[in-house]
């Protein structure tokens, strides 16, 4: 029996988000968690760094599952990627301590969202990339960002409905750059709330085509009022990029 | 009535080639055809640069057709991509010679051959690139690319079983280089026998891995015979970048 650390890649666009669910089979876990049965001739069961929503992306989402047979660890991402649909991808397997807990032993996240910030949409980023016309002001977005930085109560930047004891995490990094025709919002912190990468990225955006004062950001924060924060960016330009342990 | 010139994009992934069919209403052709008639309000003939095969993609493919509207030509592009769906866009369109003829004036096109050329296959480029797994020589590929410049009978390199009288063509610029982890095969020509820029591709990483000899190249295009050849690469690597006039 040994603990296996697997690193995931995928694109979200086809799939109802990460986690399974009794309605479909189109969650990645479950996807992926069949393919891994198939290789350790056992049932698996898959724990995952966080939830994805469905048609967010992930670089390096990370999993972890107790393996049976003796497949070397090394052979295990050629085995998996074999079976696997082509939009996700196994990038790497360690053999982890028995202790290693893929969700609780996550220290922190890094997301990216992505902006085609043009007139013109893309036949090759719509997937990866959600599509905003109106000029961005990246100063402007920066001043806001600098705001989000900290350590706070996040309780306006979380989807309404979600009901979580404590809403206080840590932004360590914001960082906002153009990319070519894209804006990318690229963001660091402990663990974030329902929906917060969105709503950060929604309300970065409304400041940066002038619907929000990028000062106004701390008012907002103390609000605890999910309406005093932006609209939700939509799933499609969102990438899990990397979980820390 | 004008004749319009209009420059498109698309995703060929899930879709039967450019070329309209009678047995599927997939295709660039017909579903682009159908948008402009709604906006033309009268049936249009949409004439293409060229076809492209089913899963083949173009960042820059030209077709015109005659408009009986009085719709502003600059606001074409957002009106046609307001009706298509995301994967297939126009860039761009301009009012032109009555007598313009999008196929029969090309003088030249530029394709370009994505492979990814690592171990991992990847969830955000297999729709765009083909996978090919050990490392090619560049060294080797751009010695055979040389032999392949200038005006020769392609017939080698024409899939079989089409029939063109004349298979003398020019290819006056053929680029390889590393782009990343992909190798990019850049070719300009005045035109293209069926398959052949995906056979040049399948000849020309069967060099870059050692299968076939680069100075083998002038030997193989005088033998004329398509099984002197290498592989035809698979479509889903190539992009119709652009079309010359």
């Amino acid at each position: 029996m040994r603990n296996i650390k697997i690193t995931i890649e995928y694109d979200g666009t086809n799939y109802s988000g990460w986690q399974i669910q009794r309605n479909t089979d189109q969650t990645i876990q479950q996807i992926l968690q069949d393919v891994l049965t198939e290789i350790n001739k056992k049932k698996v069961k898959l724990i995952g760094a966080g939830r994805t929503d469905a048609g967010v992306h992930a670089l390096g989402q990370v999993a972890n599952f107790i393996l049976h047979t003796s497949i070397p660890v090394n052979k295990i991402p050629v085995a998996v990627n074999r079976l696997l649909p082509a939009d996700i991808v196994c990038k790497n397997a360690v053999e982890v301590d028995m202790s290693f807990h893929a969700r609780y032993d996550a220290i922190g996240k890094h997301y990216r969202y992505r902006i085609l910030n043009q007139v013109l949409p893309s036949a090759f980023s719509y997937r990866y990339a959600y599509h905003y016309i109106h000029k961005l002001d990246i100063q402007k977005i920066n001043e806001a960002a600098r705001h989000l930085i900290g350590r706070h109560d996040f309780s306006s930047f979380q989807a309404s409905g979600s009901s979580v004891d404590d809403s206080v995490r840590t932004i360590s990094q914001l960082e906002v750059k153009q990319e070519g025709n894209e804006v990318w919002i690229d963001v660091w912190g402990d663990g974030f709330l329902y929906k917060m990468v969105r709503i950060i990225a929604g309300t970065l955006i409304e400041v940066g085509s002038n619907k929000i004062e990028a000062n106004r950001i701390p008012e907002i924060i103390r609000a605890r009022n999910r309406k005093e924060a932006g609209f939700t960016a939509p799933a499609n330009g969102l990438t899990l990029v990397d979980v820390y342990y």
